[in-house]
Parts: C-alpha cells; structure tokens; sequence
C-alpha cells in the first residue's frame, strides 16, 4: 500500500521536514490491526494503538523511507520495516515510562500507557508491540516481495539493534545510572549509543539490507547514520533544558529532575551546541560520499533534527 | 555445537523423559553468550542467565529437538530455534512474576528475577532475553545453513505466536481475568490456548517450518501440538491443586490464592484429569497419524507430559 508517492519527489512541508514522508508513515500505521483470536483481546491492540498513534515525528521511519529513495528500495519493501521500527519506539517508550523506570505520566501531551491503562497492561503492550513488530516484518515484507535472504538480514539486524548490545543494553546502564569521574563523557556515549543510536542506525542499516548494498556501498551511509545518532540525542538534551513543555509534550527539565547525566551537564549548553554542529556537518560530509541520490530527504531530515523544536 | 547426537537414540532417563534432548539444550543455553559492547552492561546479562538456567524440564526445546528428530531436521539447525522458544519462555516468566502482573517471589524455589535484580532491571532482561531470541534464531539459523526462506517462515510463526494473537494475547486474558458464568470454560480455553498453547504450538510448526513440511504433511503434527498445548494445561492446574511445594518449585495453590479460574474450578480435580486421559489419547493418534519416525521421542515425551510430578 501506499507506494503512490512519486519516487522522484522531495516536497517539505513548511517545517522543513520531509512531511510527505510522515503522513506515508501516519497512514501506513492507522491501518495496521493486530490480529486477535478473541474479542477479549481487543483492549490490548486499543492500549497499543493509544500509544502507537500519538502523533510525534515519526523520524526513524521516516529515515527508513528517506534512505530507501536514496538507495532504491521501492515503497511497499520498506514499509513493513518501517512501522516495525516504529512500533519498537514505540514499545520502548512504554517501558521507559513504568513507575519501575522514569516514572513518567505524561508523553506526547497525554497521560503515559500506564497512567491510561494500567501498568500490568502497559508492560503487556509493550510486550505485543514488540512481537508484532517482528511478525509485521518478517510477514509483511515477505508478502511484498522482498527477497527472504535481505529480509533475513534487516530483521537480524533489528533484532541485535534493540537487544543487550542495543536498546535495550542502553536502557540498562540509563537506569543504573552514569557515575560522574573521569571517563563519565566515554559512559554517556556508550548509553546514548546503545540506547538511541542503534535503533536509528537500524532505521538506516536495515534499508542498507533490503537494499542488498555491500559494504563499500553502505559504509557512507553507516557512517552518516553514526553521526546522525549522536546529533540526535545532543539535541534532545538541550530541548530538555531550552524548550517549553508545550514543545516537549512532557514537562521540562525532566533529565535534571531524574538527575540524569546529559550532553549539556558534560559540556554546558554551548559546549552541546558547538558539538551539535560538529556532528551535524559530519553527517552531512557522509551524505555527499554516499552519492547524489542521497542528498534530498536525507539532507533536509538531518537540518530538521539539527534544527528542530520538538 | 552439539551435533554428536545419534538420531536414531531415544534413551529416555529414569524419570521417562527424554533426558538426552534435555542435556543438549541446557549445554546449549550454557554456552551463549549475549554480546555486549560495553562492560557496564554485564549486569544485565548476568540477570538474563540467572533466569535462563534456573533448571527446569525445558519441555518445549526438547519438544523442538523431537520433532526435528521425527522430520529430519539436522540437530544444529534446529537449536537456535530450541534456544529462542526457551529464552522466550524465561521471559514470559520474568514479566509474568512482576509485583504489576501475578506477584511472585517464588520460581523454582529461587528468588523471582525482580526480586533478585529489581523491578526495573527484570523488566529489561524480560525485554533482552524476546530481542536475543530473535537474534540468536535469525543469525544462527543462517549460519547452520537453514534454507532463508525456511527461517523466516519459522520466525514469523514464532512471532505470531509470542504477540497479540499468542503468548502476551493470552496473559493479557489472565491479567483481565475469565468471568464466571456460560462461557467460562470457553474462555479459559481461549486464554490457555494463546498465553501457552502458541508458543508449544511453535515448537513443533516452527520446526515443521525448518523441515520445508507441506501442509498435508504438517497436519497431524499440528493436531498432535493442539493436543498437546491444552494436556500440558490441565495437568499443570492439576499439579497446582496436588503437587508439593517442593515438585512446583513456587508456593501449592497459588491459582486459587490469586482467584484464578482452572481447568480444575471448572471441571473438578477428576473432571480435570479425565479431559487430561481424554487429550492425551488424542495427542497418541496424532502422533500415529504422523507416521512411525515421529513415535519414539514425541510419544515418550507426551507420556511424561501426562504424568509429570514438577
């Protein structure tokens, strides 16, 4: 589905995001049903949907759907991969949010899935999204034609992405928390690394995959998507201290309140900009040796999150 | 790894299970390893195999390597999908005991994981063990030379069967509770059926998947895990009503303690154990449908099954 938008083009929206590429996502992602045995099960896909529909950037896959134009992965290949990845933020937001973690009520501007529905169904959503993820994936992208060899390697890759060794490994050492000392700079890289930048990576790595790139070809692009990671998370942590809550969709300050080590308690908030703008231009150098095709909305989306207010 | 065992052995142990299979799946789960870039996350491995090798009968891989054995499926490419289902199964045991779901502290007479690592750090190795399940499946699977489109058939049934129409379906029903009344034992039979039917299910059709089996072929198979899923349910209610805290592992009657309907509420302990007589025999002709390679292990193991003591 949804494979009617023009390869060709690269329309932004008056924010300078590739917005045409969101809504592919925001529909793509309406239409997705969780298939249920039982009518008793419904109330979990609504707690899944609640949070899954909550608006937002969608930027990991809209950088999925970017990095397919740039490499020629047609729509309906990608898609699958790009609500999987979706799903699995989604997922982790969930998680992060339970009392037993940030302890968090509100997200996006709406009361977190537990505060909605309950934490025992919070951790259950999370859970199913996690494993439809998957199933979406690897059924989906199968059924339009993505050869199973490349599939193989995208789901193989997502799954290492958002294991110990990724998401989930990131999340481990965000709740143990970054002692301060000497190598506190090394350790808020590695969690940051770990906890946000191997689910972006995947979002760009995975279509390297589907795209059956050998290395040559994808070391470019593994490497703008290293840096975009890194630009990512510096920015966030400003926006904790800069932005407002309306921008936000959760209350300010909130790394300062859980006393969380930051890029801008490291570096102070000019040290973090200056940073940003280092890791901004390498991704962009990146992108020029990855070739002409990669430059549209791949360049624009990498301005926006140099740029972006929330 | 652990290839060196003769396929057409059937040594069963004293207790009538096929304690051979048994001993190559736990050297099996002792030998992984779950990568890790950064030393800071060892912790959370250390978590994640606490909970793995906890012991027990590990009935759905030896269910797995069964089935590989009676379909022809070489020993090394049927364990990285034994492996999964048994990290998936730890998992659905770390989240299932969290103080937000059932509450245990007990589980195989250790400490429950939130109790020995924390509430946060339990429901991250939950997390951890689902993503390297679908990592070691996928990457290991292609390195043993499993055909790709085989592997990704067994992974999407994996995966259908873990989410909303599966496992986390199925304790999503137990969390809401079955309601007394007409329908109380087609509920029950609902919610067995996904929260621990699947993933028996995907034992035996996710190796049915590895084999490249046709549906006809299939058939009795799947009959014969149908079968097999609802027995290893009533003898488990059974068990919770009968069994000492000694054979359970965990406190006797904590079913009844946390008001949960069972096969045994709902049918007596002896209309319990005459639908488990009843299921068993079904389970048998299935099994003599599939033809005689499928008779040894399988029928060795469904026996045991139907009389388990722990």
């Amino acid at each position: 589905m949804s494979a009617s938008v023009d390869p060709a083009s690269s329309a932004t929206g008056a924010t300078g995001y590739p917005e045409e590429l969101r809504e592919v996502v925001e529909r793509h992602l309406e239409t997705l049903r969780f298939p249920a045995r039982s009518a008793g099960v419904a109330g979990l896909e609504e707690a899944m949907r609640y949070s899954l529909l909550a608006g937002g950037k969608r930027i990991r896959p809209v950088l999925a759907l970017a990095t397919a134009r740039a490499t020629g992965v047609p729509h309906e290949q990608v898609l699958p991969l790009a609500a999987a990845i979706e799903l699995i933020h989604t997922y982790s937001l969930i998680h992060d949010d339970l009392p037993a973690m940030d302890d968090d009520d509100l997200r996006r501007g709406r009361p977190t899935c537990h505060v909605a529905y309950g934490e025992d169904v919070a951790i259950l959503a999370g859970d199913a999204l996690y494993a439809e993820a998957f199933h979406l994936l690897l059924r989906d992208g199968a059924r339009a034609g993505v050869p199973a060899d490349r599939l193989l390697a995208a789901a193989t890759e997502l799954a290492d992405a958002t294991g110990v060794d990724g998401m989930v490994g990131g999340q481990y050492l965000d709740v143990q928390g970054v002692e301060a000392g000497g190598d506190a700079a090394a350790a808020l890289r590695t969690l940051h690394g770990l906890k946000t930048g191997r689910l972006i990576g995947a979002s760009v790595g995975g279509v390297l995959r589907l795209a059956g790139l050998g290395d040559d070809e994808a070391a470019p692009y593994r490497r703008f998507a290293d840096e975009l990671g890194v630009l990512f998370q510096i920015v966030d942590d400003i926006l904790d201290v800069t932005g407002s809550d309306a921008d936000l969709g959760k209350p300010q300050g909130s790394d300062e309140r859980h006393g969380k080590r930051t890029y801008v308690t490291e570096y102070g908030l000019e040290g973090a900009r200056a940073m940003a703008a280092r890791h901004h231009r390498a991704a962009v150098v990146s992108l020029d040796a990855a070739g002409p095709d990669a430059a549209t909305d791949l360049r624009t989306l990498t301005d926006f999150i140099h740029t972006r207010t929330n």
